[in-house]
């Protein structure tokens, strides 16, 4: 299975990417099989409201690595673009010549279909980037929302970009990015109002809870002409190796291995709902609903107990 | 039941529709209490992009359904508010007066919390307000993505609101939301582009499927002089009467109720994964897992089998 998944075999990568997103009959099968080959990667989530320039950053973020050796896989997140491949920046990005670089992957993906939701759909991504090999992979997502916010929780590190101009920090720390950010990027910091808005974050870092040990840097770069890009780079690299030593590192990666068992509970029950949808004496209970006659926790727990076996030891 | 959530009792039914939001141990009894109540109101989705005016227009179909009489529940859904109450439309209309009106109920919900996300929450305060004996029940959402298709869906009635200058009609029309727009409403018809804008509803009406026999109407108004105002409260009029005559509205109220049960049934397994996950066997095998020993499916589908009953019949 690795093979088929081998670092630079874009082809590959993306269809075995469509193969899950589409659900495939071997789907599970696939993902299995990644599974021994992943944790390797440092996933990087980078989110920010639009118009912080993050294409760009993102842009001279993948230069970088590559001029360090790094291997990049790349997914851009759009949830309010309905369909895959809606993702501007990924395009933009993919734009930009790295589509010629069997180091960088590049795949954009929106909010249509996918059971597990989008960050199901990116999270499987992830874990077929990470089995491909990539050292580093990127996630991003445009705006501030809930599904941003679900879809960050799938990154090692965090970092929130934010622009003189755009003066919306405080929506940002209400919409609860803040307080999970790992490292704030102030681009376009060339611009007036960069010292204002460093203030405002150091105020907001004294009052959101961060891990001790760990105070988010704010850096500031200028994406444009590549300025702090390698001061970024570097303070990535001092973020995984904070994790690692605290442990936080491991601890992640057993969390994203428990949260698949999870998954595929949840997907086999779903399996089995399926099949008592099918079931004629369910149809009659639900047409009794319908006609008010049983209520629908009534039905609900009477075909729980027909399915769930008593707990084990008891 | 119903007398804790007698219409015009606000207080009463914030209180509920909060118990519900928190997670209150009684919530599932509450819901159930409410379900033989529900199914009387017209739920009528009002969406579209930001800037279209949709707080004055909402504010001024509220005062025409109050001059024909009728009772009106307000949902303002902002999936991009991670707070409740964080959604800014229904704190502007609320300040309109209607707080003074009995017959309106207005609630504000964000992102934040609860189990079913968003729709859930405002399917479950639907049920409330439905239960309550309000005529109308408007839900409305700010944008188009797919949070805001999600709870569109709960609407029997959806009403697409666009207005000349907003010039996103493609944008809208790849979320997917034109599908199942029942109505269109260009507001701000009096600026200059409201004959483009509804040609290109038409255009866009000619490629998407619709009901054969329901031509999703294009009203035009102008919210801030009350302009068509009485003309949109007809057409919705018209396609619940329609809605009636074809039987789906009944089927709808069908579809919610098997949802329900659903949706409980989902509640159940959960409750039940919880129990297996305090389980120090199921703890030693996602120890398996993280040390590489085992795979994720292989842990769940093992301990699915141990939780799923045989199929009924088998």
């Amino acid at each position: 299975m690795p093979e088929s998944v081998k670092q630079g075999d874009k082809r590959q990568i993306a269809r075995l990417i469509s193969r899950i997103e589409n659900g495939d009959p071997a789907r599970e099968e696939i993902l299995e099989a990644l599974v021994p080959h992943t944790g390797r990667a440092h996933l990087i989530g980078v989110t920010g409201p639009p118009g912080a320039g993050k294409s760009t950053l993102l842009d001279a973020l993948i230069r970088e690595l590559r001029k360090r050796g790094k291997t990049v896989g790349v997914i851009a997140v759009d949830p309010t673009s309905p369909f895959t491949g809606g993702a501007i920046l990924g395009d933009r990005v993919r734009m930009t010549g790295h589509a010629l670089d069997p180091g960088v992957f590049i795949r954009s993906m929106g909010s249509r279909g996918h059971l597990g939701g989008l960050s199901g759909a990116a999270r499987e991504a992830v874990m077929v980037l990470d089995a491909a090999g990539y050292d580093v992979i990127l996630i991003e997502t445009v705006g501030v929302g809930q599904a941003e916010l679900d879809i960050m929780h799938l990154a090692d590190t965090v970092v929130l970009v934010l622009n003189p101009t755009a003066g919306d920090v405080v929506q940002v720390f209400k919409a609860g990015i803040m307080e999970i950010a790992d490292l704030f990027v102030i681009n376009k910091a060339d611009l007036p109002g960069t010292k204002r808005l460093r203030a405002e974050i150091e105020d907001l870092l004294d009052l959101s809870k961060h891990d001790a040990d760990w105070r988010p840097p704010i850096i500031e770069t200028v994406a444009t002409r590549d300025e702090g890009i390698s001061d970024w780079y570097e303070k990535l690299e001092e973020h995984r190796e904070f994790q690692v030593a605290s442990g936080e590192w491991d601890r992640r990666r057993r969390l994203r291995l428990e949260n698949e068992v999870r998954q595929r509970m949840e997907e086999e029950f779903r399996k089995r709902l399926e099949e008592i949808w099918a079931d004629p004496k369910f149809q009659e209970d639900l047409q009794s609903v319908a006609r008010r006659l049983k209520k629908p926790g009534e039905v609900a727990v009477e075909w729980m107990k027909r399915t769930l076996r008593g707990q084990s030891g008891r």
